[in-house]
């Protein structure tokens, strides 16, 4: 019996954190005052919405690419929990950078700090992964190295893309936002990786 | 050993979002300031907490439909996923539309966003089950017709009332929000369907 | 193999709602604005402390009495489901009034709508184990009749303490408030139905 | 088969208690108005942000000393669940610290208690583990002793240095709140006690 501990905690937190961060998203959507409809003001919002919406979707990906990875691997230890917990920091930052975004997405420093925290969110699990790859003790058996590279290139490809986001936001950030939306296009479609992922074996 | 994604993590991530929004709907709720007595000005909060019970039915209905189907499953996919999220993603803005509703209860528009959250809601719902119910890789082995069938006829039923619902907003919003009250009751009583149901077989 | 849904969704979801009720119970204390040092300012929030912490433990003797019930069923059912969630309504009602009750500790009203929650709490939870007990496919084999009333009398004297404590908060809110801190006392200690209890068998 | 509760959804409360407090501690960031840029105005928060950050390192250490105290017991009980009720209000009341501290950091009162918050929840976890520790029947078997002791270790070292924490909070505010950043240190690398734990074994 290999030594380190159960995934299965670590699972819990990381869907609590992320279920409540898509939850809380939400909370900054407010009906304004008025005495137009209520359609009409909730049109208002359209900003908050779409940020909303997004932030969602980012999540999202984020939330899969754990998924991927949780399911490759038997064991944590210490400092991939603490790796773990970085990565969560940035998932709770982002109902605020939603936030906002939501309410001034046409200034650069508003772009750039939610596109900085989807790469902070990215390089945290860039790293848990990395961590993971390099201690077969952790890992489930057999392991497939087509796998190991597989969700090791998707991440980096999101890298690059919220880096040239944040790179962007100073020019214009109309442009830095729809490099930001092409992100999760990538994570949509099934890709042969897909066809290889096997559940876990039973935990012992 | 069928491939694929074990479904235990959307199970918990979508019990962590129903859970987070049928608790956050009370958010929405704050005794006024006054002289009166506290009952009295709870009294005026009568909409917001009609509101918030509705809601809080809702989610139960499709926080129900969810465990049934999901029941039924042994694998998810990608794009399972993906369906899921929008699901997730209808679920995380029913509290926003739940606090409209509970302070301009009067206006068409702030009902029939309502229903369309609900028809959302069933929609993704509906989707989730035919993707899954196609792919006999995903699902236990021996499923029975009867409960591929009667869970979509549920769902369409409630996709009936709550299209009626959005339609009648617009006339008379009474009759539109005694429509979406109906919804729930078919979901309460058991049918031959809930005979049927089996647990899920260990998952390996 | 017997026909019913699995509890642990049901598990999970009832989790999660009392996690979260628990932990928004602190979104109702804000430190007051004010020349004063932090420790006088939060001194002010006495009342609202107290009733974070008295609802905590409420919470707590909930869950414990939820936890303990669902540790010897195997099974539950469509209008099962519903008891627990009609139980859920009142625990997620909670965190509004304790809200209210702590700015309001002298009215009558906030404090019976305060014990009123909780008797509908303990007669939800109560109409959870009556009609789980009646169904012996649901409940684990062997169920020792000593538990069956041994919870069920627990919950009673807690009904009996919160209906006391309405009727006494149109008198003296002072003394109803007292009766409603006995409450939880009887839930503290070890008696000897503890001893029978027995972890669930595995579910199969 | 021993007597006692599953330690599973003491397992999911706490967990889901953590994450939420975990995400909540950044309702207390909110972007203040003003006419500068958004870059400026996210800078103007870096105490709230500091806060938002120590606060979540915190119960980082906090939820892997619950996480280690569990992966080594088997089974709890009434008690015990109280104990661990106590401890879980201690991080419930975090996320108010938190924005106390991070709006009012140079006052000795926001350390003190800031601090004090953390001494609580170290002597319930520490109480947790001395609890389950003398009682054999709620431990795995063969559980080593080099581990109860090396846990308790680390639980005493953060009490001592909260309880100077505290006391400097009346000296130096920035004193204590270094004393305060030293906690976390000696939690996040390997020590010999990780070598030695063993995944919990299969709980019957």
């Amino acid at each position: 019996m290999s030594k380190g501990l159960h995934v299965n905690r670590i699972e819990a937190l990381t869907d609590g954190v992320f279920a409540i961060a898509m939850t809380i998203l939400v909370l900054s959507l407010e009906l304004p005052k008025g005495d137009g409809s209520v359609a009409s003001r909730v049109w208002t919002l359209w900003p908050k919405l779409a940020s909303y919406v997004v932030s969602f979707v980012m999540l999202g990906v984020l939330w899969i690419g754990h998924h991927y990875q949780l399911n490759h691997m038997r064991r944590t230890n210490r400092p991939l929990i603490w790796i773990n917990l970085a990565f969560l920091l940035s998932i709770t930052f982002l109902p605020f950078n939603a936030a906002v975004l939501g309410s001034t997405y046409e200034d650069p420093g508003a772009v750039a700090i939610y596109a900085g925290t989807i790469l902070l969110s990215g390089v945290t699990l860039l790293a848990h992964w990395r961590y993971a790859c390099r201690r077969p003790e952790l890992m489930v058996p057999d392991l497939d190295p087509a796998v190991v590279r597989g969700l090791e290139v998707r991440i980096v490809a999101g890298l690059v893309l919220s880096a040239l986001s944040i790179a962007l936001a100073f020019v214009d950030t109309r442009a830095s936002l729809i490099v930001l939306l092409l992100l999760p296009v990538g994570y949509f479609a099934r890709t042969p990786i897909d066809e290889r992922v096997a559940p876990r074996v039973e935990k012992t």
